[in-house]
C-alpha cells in the first residue's frame, strides 16, 4: 500500500484511457501548436460536452490557465474577487498578479469554501475611487478547495450576484469533474446556464498528464486569446499530447467515471476515519477531499508511520484526497491500520 | 508518406525511449512538483551529461524555458542581446519582454546566423547613458535557427566576449543535441567550458512530448529559480511526465542517436534537393535543418502536390526539417518525386 | 474661511521657502535629468539631514517613491508585508504589485496604525514552500495613516524584528516629517539608525509643489536605480524644480518648521473637536491628523454646511487633516462654528 | 552666455507665463488629483486649443505620458511601430516595454525621421501568425526627432496608413508646438483630422516645469486611463502645479509664441554654423533643432572652449537646440566666436 495515496490528487499517474489516446496520437506526424487533428477532435468533444459553441483553448497547468483566464478579463488596474481559501490566492504563489501585470486579489470569506454573496457586495461597493482597483470579476471555485460544492441554485445566484456587479464570472474548475459528478447535471448547468463566462477545466487531476483546457462561453472574450497563451509560454508545441488525452477521456465518458470514482472513495475514506474516536469532520464531503480534525498525537502517529497527508489549515486538521486512481481495498486496510494506530495511543 | 515531414522537427512524435521511460514513470503514486525520483533521476543525469554540478529545472515549453532563462539574467531595465534572426526575438511573440516585465532585446547580424561579435561590441558599447536599457545578456543559439553550428573555437571567442562586456551567456538550446552530434565533443565543451552560464535545453524537438530544461552552469544565478517558475505557471504538478523522458533518453544515449539521425537525414535531404537543377544551398547544413533557393515555380508545385515546408524568409527560400523520425528511404522518395516535378515545370 | 482646509494635507499650496527656492532655480539654463546644482545641493543636503552617506533619487509623488523603492527590494515572486491601512495599500491602486510586476501585499493588523509584530512573524512563518511568495520586505508608514507615531523604541523593536527574519525595511515617510517633529530627534534615529534601508521621504505634503525624496541608507540597493526611475517615467527632465524646494526646505530648517506647526494645529483642532458633546478621538493626535467619532448628524450638518473632510473608514468617523497652512484664527472659528452646528441639532 | 544653452530645449527654464499661471494657482487650497479648477481650466483650454471634445489627462513627463498612452492602446502581444529614431524607442529606457508589460516596438526607417509608409506596410504585412506579436499602434513624432516636421499632407496619409491597416494613430508631439507653429495651421488639422487617436503634447520642452498632457481624441480610448493613471504613479496629488501652466500659456497664445520664437532661433543658428567652412546641413531646419556635420576638429574644439551640445549620432554630426529662452544676440555672439575658432584651426 502506497502511503501517498492520500496527499494530493496529483500524486496519481495517467489514466488507462488517457494514456491510450496519447499512445493512439503518436502515431506519425502531426501539425504544431494546436493546428492538429487531436486538438480539433478535443475542441469538438468540450463543446458537444458543454451543449454549446464555446471557444477552448490549453494550458500546460492550472496556474497557468487560470491566470490567463483572469488576465485576459481585466486589466493591471482592476481587480479580481475570490474567496481567502481559494488556490489563485494561496496557492500560486502570485501568478494573477504576474500575468496581469498587477491586478488586485481581494479576498471575502464564506463557509465551506464557497464565497459570501453580502461580502462580494460590500467588496464591490465599499470604494469607487481610482486610488483603488475597480473590481472587474469573480472567481469561484468547483469543487471548492475544501472538498465542497456548489449547488445549482448556489450557483446561479453567483451568476446574478456577479452580473449585478458587472463583473465577469471565471470558475476554476481545476476539480470541476467532481463537481460534476456530485452534482449529477449536464455540465451546461453549472457553467454557462449560471452566468459562468470562463472555466479553466481541470484535466490533470482527473487522470491525465499535463494540459488544463481554458473554456469561454462568451466567445468575444477569448479574442486573440491564442497570442497571450503562446507569449506566456503556454502554447505547446506538440498540442496533441494535450489533447488528445481529452479526447480519450470524453469519448467514453472516462472524466465522470473517474471523477465519481474519487468521490465515492471519499465518502468510504470519510468513513473510516470518521469510525475513530476524536476525528469529526469538518467539511462536507461533495468531491473527492476529506478534511477532519483529529487528535494532534494521532496525527504525528500517522505520519511517524509513514502516511503523507496535509495539515496545512492548523493544528489537528488534516486533509485527505482521493483520486481515480484510489483503491476501495486500500481505503479499507487503511480503515483498519488507522483504528489499531488510535487505539494504540 | 507524410507529406508533412519536412515541415518542422516538432510534427515528429515521441521516440520509443522517451515513451517506454515514460510508461515505468506512470505506475502508481508519485509525489508531485518535481519532489518525485523521476525529477531526480534526471536532473543527476544531466549533472553526469554535463560532467558537472549544474542546477537544473524543466519548464513545459521553449518559450518558457528561454523567457524565465533570461529575465533571470536581468531586470526590466536591462537589455538582452541576441543574433535578428534568433527564436527569442522572431517567434515567441514577445514572451521574454512579457516575462521579464519589458527588458528590451537589441539584435545584432551575423552570418549563417550566428552573433557578429563587432556588432555585439557595438551594441553594448554605443550607449552608456541611462535613456537606454543597459546590456546585461548575450543569448546565442546553438545550433542557429539557420541549422548552422557554433564551431568549439567561435564558442569559446563568444564566452570571451560575454565576459569581456560583463555579460552573462545564455545559450538557446533548442536543438542543442544536434549540435553535440555535429561537433562530437562532450556537452561540457560547448557549454560551461565556454562560458555559458544557463542552456535551455530543448527536449522536445529531439522525441519529447513536452519539457526542456534549463541548466545553470553558475549555480549562484538559480536562486529562486524555482519560485520564479511557479508563479510563471511553469511548475508541472505532475512532473514525473516531464522528467522520465529525459531519463530515457538520457540512460541510453538516444538524445544523441536522436540527433545524429536527424543530421544524417539532412544532410541526405541536401543532397536530394541539390541534385535538381537551380536549387542552391543557402546555409550549411551542420544541423537537421536544410535551406535552400529554389525556383519559385518548384516551391510551388512542391505546395501543389501538397508538401508542407516554411518559405518564410522570401521568395524562393524554403527551409526542410528533418528530425529523430525522419526515414531515409522516404528522404530518397521524395528525391525521386522531387526531380520528377522539377523536370515537368 | 476656506471649508476645504481640512480636507487633507495635499490641498495645501506650496510654502513660501520651497517657492522661492524653486524661483531662484529658475534662472537661466540647467543641465536636465538631475545632472543640475539644485540636485546636486538637495541631495547634499539630505545626507546631512541624516547625517549619512545615503543615496538620494527624487520621483514625481509617494505612489512611484513607494513602488519604484518596493521594486528595487524584491522580485515578483516575493511579497511585501505591512499594515492593512498602509497607503500602498489602500490608495495606490496596485501600483505596487504593478511596478514589481506581480509582488503580492500582505496585511497585518496592529493598533494605532502600526503593524504588530507577531503577527509578522506568523506571517513570515506561516508559509515555507514555493506555492506562496516569500516575504522580502517589511514596509511601515511613519507618520501612520492614523496620524500616530512610533517611537523609537517602537521602531528599534520593527527594525530587529525585520533583520530577525531577513526582510529588508521601508518606510513610507509622506509624513516623516510630522513624526520627526513629534519625536524631536535627529532623523538618523528614526531611520539608519532604526535599521530603515530605504525610506521615501515626503515634500508634497509637506509644502512642496511635487517631488518626493527616496533614501538608500543601505546604498548596496539602490544600484541602478537611477535606470528603474527612468524606465518608469520617474525622471524629471527639469529636476531642478523637485529638487530646489528641498534645498529651500532643508537650508532654513522649514520642513521641521512646517510640520511641528501642522502638528500644533492638529492637537489644537482636536481640542476643539472634542469640546463638542459626542464627539470622541478614535486615534492619539500625534501628528498632523485628527481622527474622531461623531455623532452622524453632525457629519451630515458639517458636510451640508460646505466643510469637506473624509468619512471613509465608516459610519461616524471623520477625518481632519492639518497642514504648513493651516493658521489657527481658522481652527478656532472653525470650533465656534462647530459647536453652534452641533447645538442646533 | 551660457554655454549649456544649445545643449537641449530642456536646460530651459520655466518661461515667464508659465511661472505667473503657477503663482496665481498657488493661492491657498486646491482640491487634489486633479478636482482643481486649474486642471478643469487647463483641460477646456485644450479642447478650445483642438476645436473638439477631446478627453485630457496630466502626466509628470513625456515618457510617461508616451507610454501611458501606448499601453493603452494595445495589450502585451501586441506590437507598436515607430520610427528607428523614435524618442520612445531611442531614449526611454524601455519603459513602452515596461508600462505595456512586453508589447515589443517594431522599428522602420523613412528621411528625415519620418516614417517610410512602405516600411510600415511590409512591417504590417510580413507576419500575420500567433508567434510574432500582431501590429496594432503606429507611433510618429511631431515635430520629428531630427528637427523636420510632417507636412499636412503627410500627416493625411500617414493617418489613413493606419487606417488601413486597423492601427491606432499615436502622436509623440514633446515639440508639438514647434510644429504647429512651422505649419501655421490649427492644431485640429495636425491631429484628430489627420487621423491622430492619442496625442502626447509636451509642455516641458517649451517652458513649462513639468507635465505632459495626453489628449485622446477617440474618447472611447481613454475609458479608465485615469486608473491607469493612477496605478502608474502619474496622478499628481498637487495637480494645480502641472495644470496651470497650461492654462497660463494656452489662453495668451504663449505656447505658439514660444515655439515660434524657438523655430526662428534655430533658423538664425543654422546660418552661424553655415557659415563657417565645411559645416553642412543634415537635416532640414523646420523646428527647433539643427543637426549639422561639421569637422571634428571643430567639434572638439567648441567642447573644448565649453560649448555644451550632443554629437550622439556619430562622428562629426551635433545637435544644437533652441528654445523659448534662445536670445538671439547669444546665437549672433555664438556664430562669431565658432567663426574665430574655426579659422583658429
Amino acid at each position: 500500500m502506497d502511503k501517498n495515496m492520500f496527499a494530493s490528487d496529483n500524486y496519481s499517474g495517467v489514466c488507462p484511457e488517457a494514456w491510450q489516446a496519447m499512445m493512439v496520437a503518436n502515431d506519425g506526424y502531426a501539425n504544431s501548436y494546436g493546428d492538429d487533428i487531436w486538438t480539433a477532435k478535443a475542441c469538438d468533444a468540450l463543446r458537444d460536452f458543454f451543449e454549446t459553441d464555446c471557444q477552448v483553448f490549453f494550458a500546460f497547468n492550472g496556474t497557468a490557465a487560470n491566470s490567463l483566464a483572469l488576465a485576459s478579463l481585466c486589466r493591471s488596474y482592476h481587480s479580481i474577487i475570490c474567496h481567502d481559501m481559494a488556490h489563485v490566492e494561496t496557492d500560486e504563489c502570485g501568478a494573477v498578479e504576474f500575468f496581469s501585470n498587477g491586478t488586485k486579489v481581494l479576498l471575502v470569506g464564506g463557509d465551506e469554501g464557497k464565497i459570501d454573496p453580502a461580502a462580494v457586495t460590500h467588496t464591490v461597493e465599499r470604494r469607487s475611487d481610482i486610488h483603488y482597483p475597480k473590481p472587474k470579476v469573480l472567481s469561484i471555485t468547483q469543487a471548492t478547495e475544501l472538498g465542497t460544492v456548489y449547488s445549482i441554485d448556489e450557483l446561479q445566484a453567483v451568476g446574478e450576484l456577479a452580473k449585478h456587479h458587472q463583473l465577469k464570472l471565471h470558475m476554476d474548475g481545476a476539480r470541476f469533474s467532481n463537481a460534476l459528478a456530485t452534482l449529477g447535471v449536464p455540465a451546461a448547468e453549472l457553467t454557462w446556464k449560471a452566468g459562468v463566462d470562463v472555466l479553466t477545466f481541470g484535466g490533470t487531476k482527473n487522470g491525465m498528464p499535463v494540459g488544463e483546457a481554458v473554456v469561454f462561453f462568451d466567445k468575444s472574450l477569448a479574442e486573440e486569446f491564442d497570442y497571450r497563451c503562446k507569449q506566456a509560454g503556454q502554447l505547446a508545441s506538440k498540442m496533441r499530447y494535450l489533447a488528445a488525452p481529452w479526447v480519450g477521456m470524453l469519448e467514453q465518458g472516462t472524466l465522470l467515471k473517474n471523477a465519481a470514482h474519487a468521490n465515492k472513495c471519499a465518502k468510504l475514506l470519510a468513513e473510516q476515519l470518521l469510525n475513530v474516536d476524536g476525528v469529526t469532520l469538518m467539511h462536507q464531503v461533495q468531491a473527492n477531499a476529506v478534511f477532519v480534525q483529529m487528535p494532534e498525537t494521532l496525527v504525528e502517529a500517522l505520519h511517524a508511520a509513514g502516511w503523507h497527508f496535509y495539515t496545512f489549515i492548523g493544528s489537528g486538521h488534516a486533509r485527505f484526497m482521493c483520486s481515480w486512481q484510489s483503491k476501495e481495498d486500500d481505503i479499507l486496510q487503511f480503515g483498519t491500520e488507522l483504528k489499531k494506530l488510535a487505539a494504540s495511543l
